[in-house]
């Protein structure tokens, strides 16, 4: 048993800890591909190289949302191992588009501790970033989870709170280099709303649903090496359900976006994310989205727009918090992120 | 809601409009190796590039009924989202081989449209064809579709019925550039039986049999970005049961073909089909052929064969339909094509 | 019927018999991102190129379960398609890595044959090579099955038992080309313990597991080709059970055995295996390992260690067989492989 990876607890983080994560991983044709498989993918950039390089990239790059699950699968073992809860996510950026042929690892640093009045746990926030083979940091995010204490006599870390942006400010957005939109295909790309059609405060019913099954969940949670046994051990918990992971839902959702936002291709900006209520097999994930805000960027033909990504199971559309103002319990997943769209 | 697309009902079909299919795909061995993994595949040309080369292709291509699928899920959001009905296909043709790094675009034009008497729907006919990123076309075959009215008061369009050839003629067939079995070798094959060895009239029990999974038929149609609710939403139907796309039947009776017919290599005909009873998860397909005609070709080694491949959920052999003439009830697919064999 | 295989029965074998077998498959990064997905695969030399390539080798090769599957499954339709049971593996050896390009075919020998008393049926023995593209041999093993006989009256061949070796010497192991650890970064590779800390007659929980679906055992399976009936039609057992394929425990519990084993990188000998209880969909694997021996090798920083894996589905550590030499009714499977580890 000593030679098993037990995880960290939360007396086991100091602030200013780097974790080296383990695992590094190489994408190639076969993850792209699989994202097809496995979700509702259509956006044109990712589907297509010609698209890809009429809109200034090398080539279609891997899904944003894959380049995060595989930096983030990474984390699982030093990060969320022994976690009661992930609470939040933050200041995400996607930095540099990730390609086939690109090699993917992780690093973390705690930035905040706080423990828990009830002195069995605390929460961790942790800065991870996702570098490629070239050390250049492809994309980062703040997430901080609820991690328990083994030993509930470790003495209490000073309490440091991170102060985190509400939302990435549209100024700190990263467009990938050579981005433009100006010759953009909108047939191709399925939908002819431009920036200028999408109005603050919209909301888009995306009308589709996929009903999940427990071999998909686990296939897609396993291509991102994330080993949380609650997403794949019938016998883990009492009821005998497997955990569905919160990035399944991520995914799930954004691809059925597409049907009403065919044309945010990229995801650039990750303000805010909560996992409201959990996903079982057999669960029909619907979505819908409200336009949040709107910025313009120094790209040509590149406007951005910050969108809430709301997944249910129950196919409500537009409610998201009830009295209590606590989350509906049909909604799984609140997202807050920002995407590029042309002009 | 109004940024979702709600699809085309029949009044929106008018005689001779070109519809340019959105979302192009660049496909790579991601592609071929799913393929692989989600129907017993065995075809040597499509296993092994070095078999391929052999037989004079550059490399192993994508298999033709994978570039079928791509090439007809692009077509679904603007031909079938308000199908109640696939009703056929004909005259089809694989012109070119698809490879890793080619990028597949569609495009139909309506070349036929009858209103039903009840005038609450009518018939389209499209010709679909499939182009890859040097505007090529790939394939091309035509399909027709009852599509459901949305303003009934909408006059009825001019009946017009494309005079479809009942079978692509053999001299029409296209033989892919440098194709030679003269060097064909039938161990590395899988079978001894060359195209000589195959009489027209001839059954042959494929006797395999796959039992489907929910998991397995959305991965294969989501692969081909084929978005059709029926086929993923368990909410959609009033019983609860996903329909399966038909075009995962045609793929796994294809393969399963592989058991008497190794050596059908290439398919370039798709003469006629019909999806004859839905398929739904827990269904077991098992499949039959008959030899329905021969042809030689003028490239070397390298004969056509006509086959009439029938998908089951019975298991039963040679019997298609009952003295009404309709199709029996454990009758899945009857699809009419022609495939390429060594002499 | 007469063209499909029946596959041989016992009387159609005869010692020094060739089997060249069929479907030659040329891989790409497809099936490694597919191995990604199907297993928690983590082994870091078979996720990162630059992890491969920072120990000696051109680039990150198949998982060797992978290789194994793929040259096992084409010797299915010619070895085990009317075996009653896959009795055992010994003597293999794994002699290059697989990489994406390669193409990979098998062919067995008979090496031996022995009628059982009942006269009813016999054991094969053969052993595989499995070559790549430059006709080098890349794996080999010797596998025995029991076959049912067709003909009862057909003569008992004379009884020839192979001299099979218990294990693989260490001597005979075949290091990779280039192969060095001497620079291996332990925590990319996600575990501190080296080859020195791993004590003959320990015992490793692997502490994870995985419930298995009908949808991904049968990929997998497909995945490699194998279309042994029994695995994919839940018509054909009277209890309408699908037997799960030996080789997707194998790969679970070998991919599951990272927790605690990240660091026995390759897989180089196969010494000896035995399914010791059928596996069915909604059963949990899990895994226990046992050092059984450590041996030094030629190449710079890499030793050798000699592991039983074994799979059980009730969770069970460190128990093997009951009081009557019988595996107990929890163990799946008794694999006994040497893996190379950095010193």
């Amino acid at each position: 048993m000593a030679k098993t990876n037990a995880g960290r607890f939360f007396e086991d983080y100091s602030l200013g800890q780097v974790l080296t994560h383990a695992v590094p991983r190489t994408v190639s044709g076969g993850e792209r591909a699989l994202y097809h498989m496995l979700y509702p993918a259509r956006h044109a950039l990712y589907s297509s190289d010609v698209f890809a390089q009429a809109s200034g990239l090398p080539a279609s790059p891997l899904d944003d949302m894959a380049a995060f699950h595989i930096v983030f699968g990474k984390t699982v073992p030093d990060v969320s191992l022994n976690a009661v809860a992930n609470l939040g996510y933050g200041e995400g950026r996607f930095l540099k588009p990730v390609y086939p042929g690109d090699t993917l690892r992780s690093v973390s640093e705690v930035i905040g501790l706080k423990q828990n009045s009830n002195g069995k746990s605390g929460v961790v926030y942790v800065r991870t970033r996702g570098l490629n083979q070239r050390d250049e940091t492809v994309l980062e995010y703040v997430r901080w989870v609820m991690v328990r204490k083994k030993d509930l006599d470790a003495p209490a870390p000073e309490t440091v709170i991170p102060d985190l942006a509400k939302t990435v400010p549209a100024a700190d957005l990263v467009i990938p280099e050579g981005l433009d939109f100006t010759g953009y295909d909108f047939d191709l790309a399925g939908e002819a709303h431009r920036w200028g059609d999408y109005e603050i405060g919209e909301i888009i019913d995306h009308v589709d649903g996929v009903t999940i099954e427990e071999a998909e969940h686990m296939q897609a949670t396993r291509l991102w090496q994330n080993t949380a046994k609650v997403h794949f051990d019938a016998t883990f918990r009492p009821d005998g359900q497997r955990l569905i992971y919160g990035g399944h839902v991520i995914s799930m959702a954004r691809t059925l976006s597409f049907n009403g936002l065919a044309n945010a291709q990229m995801v650039v900006g990750l303000n805010a994310g909560a996992h409201a209520n959990p996903c079982f097999s057999g669960d029909t994930v619907k979505c819908w989205s409200e336009v949040l805000d709107k910025a313009e960027t120094s790209a040509p033909g590149v406007g951005a727009i910050r969108l809430r990504l709301v997944a249910t199971k129950d196919g409500s559309v537009g409610e998201l918090k009830g009295e209590n103002g606590k989350y509906l319990p049909g909604v799984l997943l609140d997202l807050d992120y920002w995407a590029l769209m042309p002009l």
